[in-house]
């Protein structure tokens, strides 16, 4: 392992801990959130407004970008920074998710995955060894190997199969990784995750873990949880498969993004974060807040010219009433969605900001409990 | 006449002049674009914003804002500049033109206008005091009187039959006004423009023009133009309604804002416009360009990383490249709309302050041609 990741301190009393990961575009700081930017924008903000808001990393997704504008495109416009014009790092998924959620339009066989377009129903096929190329040649600083990720189920059979499937494209993904590096400058050289599946059955989990732990990736993804499942199997299988896994690498929970799971999610160790949420709720309407989560729908907000959170210091918060929001929303104006998402995306930015010093001072565990007994106590209160 | 407005300098050999409106909340070099604020937002664009890029005034309409979210919650807020935030000057529109576009939804006598409401069918009533009063209390800067707008047509009864009642109703809006400045601090006296309208017949026009000189407004705006009606006409009434004008006030001209109909204006001596064009088209995907304009959707753009307009100095322009905004537009991308929108925004921000340079120099008729030959030669090639 070269200095991609350092540990930088570890919380006392949990397994929280604080780290840099380093990449071409940047340091970052660990834990971070990753505001996702789908089809290389983050929904309903300037991107480049996200500098500003400390924002060192966001997603993108190789599924989406792959079908619009396309690889040709993306790589004629000099990558995904050059195209997006983003200039800090940029992690994408493989789109796995994406492409086993497309139920009767995509076969999967031992060399990889067949799937039909959303967008104009033509034929594509992504191999294991394809979505590292991609990857690659749009500039991601950060690459996820191609998964197989399954519905929520207790089936032992499902569950194993797509888990040995999974492992045996991992193999195939560092060779690729490993190809394609030798032919780089070393200083350049390509960032590949790792994805540890097996379902809810913890044997299968703990063998993923640990496969993938043997394996020569530059990091470590659970994938495969928050798929509908009750909140406290979440926690319960990331626990279980977070002990089982190499701690010297960073650890990524795939897709999870509410301030109340983030925290627990720190607790046990995990380094990175993504999620829609954040943006997809400002577009409905909704702001998380230090006493819970909000929804401006609600009538009492129409005579209401408090900022969304007396406590969050956002543009957002700086200039806006809930009722002058409530009015936007209401009235259908995309402002609404702006000025939302700017909020919820300062939110998430402000709220691993703070878990990293309380790292720092080994108080995240209280912390934790605080901000969750506030948090959820007014969630059920007021949304 | 106090110092609301000052003439800086007349072109010689045009009508066209610099101005200076000096309102509550700021002066205002004319001519002046005025974005349309609808309904308390400039739509997809953080009105925030629009300071960076030499916004000095905001339209409102008081139809829409009387209807959502209401003249007491406005009263509630401090005002239409507190409720939405917006530090600089702010001219309303009586929605006169909005009211009378409800057919079959209002019904006019010679006290007013009664309407149903476009969100729950209610029933309401705006008299000519009204709408001065409603717009005094929400804080407008320069108010608009209730006009009667009628759609284009050449019968002389239905014209002079509008032309008379909105004279009537200038004259009790007159009264209103003075009757509040009456109590008012007389340094904060409320501002309120007549309007002239007249149709397409131009002796009723001049009627008007002449009619709405002779009291005592702030400034005459020019209504009813910009109905539909063929542009070569729009201009011939529009001069023939100048020429009849006190040209010591400031003139407006309700609903135009193309780049092109903004210099023809601007030659026959127009001070102030709005429109929701530049704003609208952003949102369906056209840009305004020093070369025509140009609509993204246009396959040739897919490959094209050039800037929307390479003499555009806006954020967009500096950022990003029409490959990038058509990939936003066709992945119906609200980034798409926030980008156009600032692109076109500062086109129209920039193209008037180019011609008080030319008005300043003198230069302003052959500006005027050498732009419009581009423009519009362009235009025909490319759109």
């Amino acid at each position: 392992m070269d200095n991609f990741f350092e540990i930088k301190n570890i919380d006392k009393n949990t397994d929280a801990r604080n780290g840099l990961l380093k990449t071409l575009h940047g340091n970052i700081k660990t834990p971070v959130y990753m505001p996702v930017g789908t089809k290389a924008t983050v929904k309903a903000i300037d991107h480049t407004y996200l500098y500003s808001m400390g924002s060192e990393i966001i997603l993108g997704n190789l599924y989406h970008l792959y079908l619009q504008p396309g690889i040709e495109l993306l790589k004629k416009a000099g990558g995904l920074h050059n195209f997006m014009n983003w200039k800090k790092s940029i992690l994408t998924d493989s789109g796995g998710f994406q492409v086993f959620s497309l139920k009767g339009m995509r076969k999967i066989n031992e060399s990889g995955v067949e799937f039909r377009s959303v967008i104009d129903g033509s034929l594509h096929f992504f191999s294991p060894s394809d979505v590292i190329k991609f990857q690659a040649q749009i500039g991601s600083d950060i690459i996820m190997v191609l998964d197989e990720c399954i519905p929520y189920t207790r089936d032992i059979k499902i569950t194993s199969d797509a888990a040995r499937r999974t492992l045996d494209w991992a193999q195939i993904s560092l060779k690729t990784r490993d190809m394609l590096n030798s032919e780089r400058d070393p200083g350049k050289k390509l960032r590949v995750f790792g994805i540890i599946q097996g379902g809810f059955i913890k044997d299968v989990r703990k063998f993923c873990a640990e496969s993938i732990s043997g394996m020569d990736f530059d990091g470590i993804a659970v994938g495969g949880l928050s798929v509908g499942e009750d909140r406290q199997l979440t926690m319960e299988i990331l626990a279980h498969t977070a002990s089982n896994t190499d701690r010297s690498k960073p650890l990524y929970f795939m897709g999870l993004g509410d301030p109340a799971g983030i925290l627990d999610a720190i607790y046990y160790g995990v380094d990175m974060f993504d999620c829609v949420m954040p943006t997809r709720i400002s577009r409905m309407g909704s702001a998380f807040t230090n006493e819970g989560k909000i929804n401006i729908k609600n009538k009492k907000y129409s005579n209401d010219f408090h900022p969304l959170d007396g406590k969050c210091s956002c543009h957002t918060c700086k200039n806006f009433s809930r009722a002058y929001i409530k009015h936007l929303y209401k009235s259908r104006e995309i402002l609404a969605s702006m000025l939302l998402t700017i909020h919820n995306l300062q939110f998430m930015f402000d709220l691993v900001e703070k878990c990293r010093k309380e790292i720092e001072n080994n108080s995240f565990a209280r912390f934790r409990e605080e901000f969750k007994s506030i948090y959820e106590e007014n969630h059920c209160k007021f949304s």
